[in-house]
């Protein structure tokens, strides 16, 4: 039902700047807007304190705006926060210090006090500016070369972290809980890619997004992932690891494909494989093929 | 504990483009920004038609702009919907009404499968530009007159249909289903007006908010209240009428002081009464003061 839904978005969203909604955001003249939403008990815990979930919403917004090379300008918030209580104005100094952090304005929107027991419901609109090229999901060419800036599999290991399941480093959960967006990296590369978003469904699900908007095929070599030290001394690296961090979502590292040589960015850059005629995604690593999982990451929804 | 939210949000809003949180919207350069939302049973009834609530969720965002003049230009959604079944299809099917009625395109957004049992949940942002001054709640000065455009306690009465409390003309149903906001009119107005806003929680308090925020008292005539004719042959036109249209909300009128002769708006205006020097309100009737109504509007959350 959600892929009728979203054709039926689609049909109604036929300005040019919606980029036919498959792009994550929006592009008004050298405006990049987004706005996502984050719901209890669907993309965060019960649990999760209040201030990280704040911190989370403005921090997967501002994602979106670093994929395209966009500078946050500023955000409006509409929160369904639960009546009374200590949650809401947690939730509230949250948002005061992702403001402060990320050093975007809050300028307007919406609270509402949520009927008893229902989940605290959250949206947030983040706008932009460029003032350059916009890219966008579907530059990708059969010869590029395909990277990440950042790296992957660190909040699918803090998720696991956060509900009790297992123990780990703790800038792991703190990847789950407070994700960082690269800002400073999008906007460094966004005159040099051919297509770029962020990761936050999981590296293999976004890299088949952009194999099919592109219309090319992308090859990964697993062995390149780039997974951090804390991950792999909690997780290990083995194929298997490497399949759970590449499916995991939340990580907001940037995924991106090249023709040329690209410039210095703030954070690490890794060439995990290319693009090649055809369609999909292909796994490999130092031994051959590799079968991909079925799941490639997180349908929310 | 909204107030609290209110006061903790005001603190971190501290840019200029947030009007202090004060004015329903943003302003940033020639662009005007709102975010409103609509809960399930907090601002629509769970039996309203869901094309009609999506309607209202873009025509309520809309409003805000027409009460600072600007012209609509994109729309973003945010839509907490529940899963599966048909009210999300005719929810969306309703939007694309709305943006084909107003002729404004819906540019981005997110959708959300809601938890089972949880409300539905929706967030708007609507953006707009304006190429004059874009009037606040504290422009009126002591010596303003004070006006309605528009007709005030239609939607109220309608409600009351939705209810299935009272029976009456259908067109008082729709006038709360499907409020028509005054882009037009707020435009033709918006240079000659002091101060300006939407008359959505109801008449008396969003009054209240303009004399607060402008620092003088207003004089409201309750006789000249404009009220529609279908809603006189349901509600009466004597003064407990008048107050409870003035109280009812969700009218979508604009309200607004001007000092100088006004140009000719599209839709109906009202001199209703006058700003002086004081704080709050003050009703009349042809035969002297009337007392001030115990509510004066409607407070979600």
């Amino acid at each position: 039902v959600e892929l009728e839904l979203l054709a039926q978005l689609k049909a109604i969203a036929t300005d040019p700047a919606a980029r036919g909604l498959n792009d994550d955001v929006a592009v008004l003249g050298d405006l990049v807007l987004t706005h996502d939403m984050l719901v209890e008990g669907v993309h965060f815990l019960p649990s999760d304190p209040p201030e990280d979930v704040a911190w989370k919403l403005v921090a997967v917004n501002l994602s979106d705006l670093a994929s395209k090379g966009a500078t946050p300008i500023a955000i409006l918030l509409g929160a369904g926060l639960p009546r009374g209580g200590t949650w809401a104005s947690a939730f509230v100094a949250g948002i005061g210090l992702a403001v402060q952090a990320f050093g975007v304005p809050l300028i307007g929107g919406d609270t509402v006090a949520m009927p008893g027991g229902a989940p605290v419901t959250l949206g947030l609109t983040a706008i932009g500016r460029s003032d350059g090229p916009i890219p966008s999901r579907a530059g990708a060419a059969a010869g590029d070369a395909l990277y990440v800036a950042g790296v992957i599999g660190d909040a699918g290991l803090g998720l696991s972290i956060a509900k009790g399941e297992r123990a780990g480093h703790p800038d792991l959960l703190n990847a789950y809980r407070r994700p960082v967006p690269l800002i400073e990296t999008g906007r460094a590369l966004s005159a040099s890619v051919t297509a770029m978003m962020d990761v936050s469904d999981g590296l293999l699900i976004d890299a088949a997004r952009i194999a099919q908007a592109s219309g090319i095929a992308l090859e990964i070599d697993l062995d390149t992932i780039p997974l951090s030290k804390a991950a792999q001394m909690m997780g290990g690296n083995d194929d298997a690891a490497r399949l759970a961090a590449a499916t995991a979502g939340d990580d907001y590292a940037l995924l991106f494909t090249a023709s040329r040589p690209l410039p210095t960015a703030p954070c690490r850059v890794a060439r995990i494989g290319q693009a090649v005629r055809g369609e999909g995604l292909h796994l490999y690593n130092r031994d051959g093929p590799v079968a991909l999982p079925e799941r490639l990451g997180w349908l929310h929804g």
